[in-house]
């Protein structure tokens, strides 16, 4: 039956890829995928077949792979950090209903959160919301009411997409509504680069971080009311010492 | 430097390791774990200094790290899934305060919301909340909280520790309260022993979910109002196909 991988790259580099995944790739003869992400890994899994497509053809990225699978190759489409988490795996099961014929394996990766938050220290060691601050295919309104949730609830929250050219002023619009639940002295964080040469993070107050400009390649961490700077580092008791 | 690294394994298979993790463990002379997080991994680091506590003595596994680092041991404390996700990473640093001599490393790995969001299909393919109902460390009042302000933002939530021989209806009173925001129809999964001998997953709505039972070795996923099944998986869409 003819196979197609969806693979978790993780944040960029080479280690931090699964052994699964690798094993995956080792064994495809075919790699779709977004031009950038191919660029991360080309070096290290040589004698494929790579095929690119643009930001913004998603779907046709998906039926690439269900055709190169539908010739016969073994195929994997790669993504950043998680195969699931905003990756490609919903879209190839939707696109896969018209090719029932092609088996899909999903390989989990290492998102954001968690490679961010290796980073940091231990943003996330208690309940938290992941919320991607993109909304080109998700209503501003719809992003709004999750980051109101995320207050309310005392979620820390991990934000993924931050920025970008048109956006600007988002992370500091959703600061602002995170500010109508948590306090202003509410520690954060933020990582630029993951993985990824320049990789580098701050650790600052969620009064502060309103007021600080990132880039699309940052990843923003918001405490919740136990958050606390420990050794310089970004840290969420679970509360252990406490019992 | 004496050095600790604070590793996450993933779900349990040796495959599902990072690279990183593999090599960092293969560094390391002493390895400091939970019982049954050692058993998963001994057979494929072998000539270790193995040494494990009980569940429960968490402070006292990470007082052993700094011991055997300052000792001059090369040093890993390993957590299943994540090492910061309710994992033992934030309690390092914490009582790393008092060995500021020591350096700490965390290594990030594979937990269970993206595991087993691979082995459903790709249920939280958008924004979602990640919460524990283990009321061990923290007020039953506090989860319901957050419960709550995820069924408010119509979160997809991955829900950890559904159940225990003392909280046998903790999924039962979770499900209720969801269900003031989501309706009784939203999509849901469960999976069982994601990435162990026994791997099986299941799909139905959050009102049939209310009524299942689960144990302390299986991870919940609750949908949001766009999740949907497809071939047999669940699939929150990001909404590529309607751009």
């Amino acid at each position: 039956m003819a196979k197609i991988y969806v693979v978790g790259l993780g944040p960029g580099a080479y280690d931090d890829m699964t052994i699964r995944a690798v094993n995956a790739l080792n064994a495809c003869d075919t790699i779709v995928g977004y031009s950038v992400y191919v660029d991360l890994i080309k070096d290290h899994f040589t004698g494929k077949n790579y095929l690119t497509t643009s930001m913004k053809k998603e779907v046709d990225r998906c039926r690439l792979c269900f055709e190169e699978a539908e010739k016969g190759h073994t195929t994997a489409m790669i993504c950043s950090g998680d195969a699931g988490v905003y990756g490609m795996a919903g879209l190839m099961y939707e696109i896969g209903e018209e090719h029932p014929d092609v088996e899909l394996e999903i390989i989990p990766g290492v998102t954001a959160a968690l490679s961010g938050g290796a980073v940091l220290g231990a943003p996330l060691g208690h309940d938290f919301a992941v919320i991607s601050l993109s909304d080109l295919l998700t209503a501003w309104e719809t992003i709004e009411a999750r980051l109101k949730a995320a207050a309310d609830g005392d979620l820390c929250v991990a934000i993924y997409n931050p920025s970008s050219k048109k956006r600007h002023d988002y992370l500091q619009k959703a600061c602002d509504i995170l500010m109508t639940g948590k306090k202003p002295e509410t520690i954060c964080g933020l990582v630029r680069n993951i993985g990824r040469e320049g990789e580098a993070f701050e650790v600052m107050t969620l009064g502060e971080l309103r007021n600080t400009e990132v880039d699309m390649f940052t990843t923003v961490f918001v405490g919740n009311q136990a958050t606390k700077v420990v050794r310089g580092h970004m840290v969420t008791p679970r509360g252990y010492r406490d019992v």
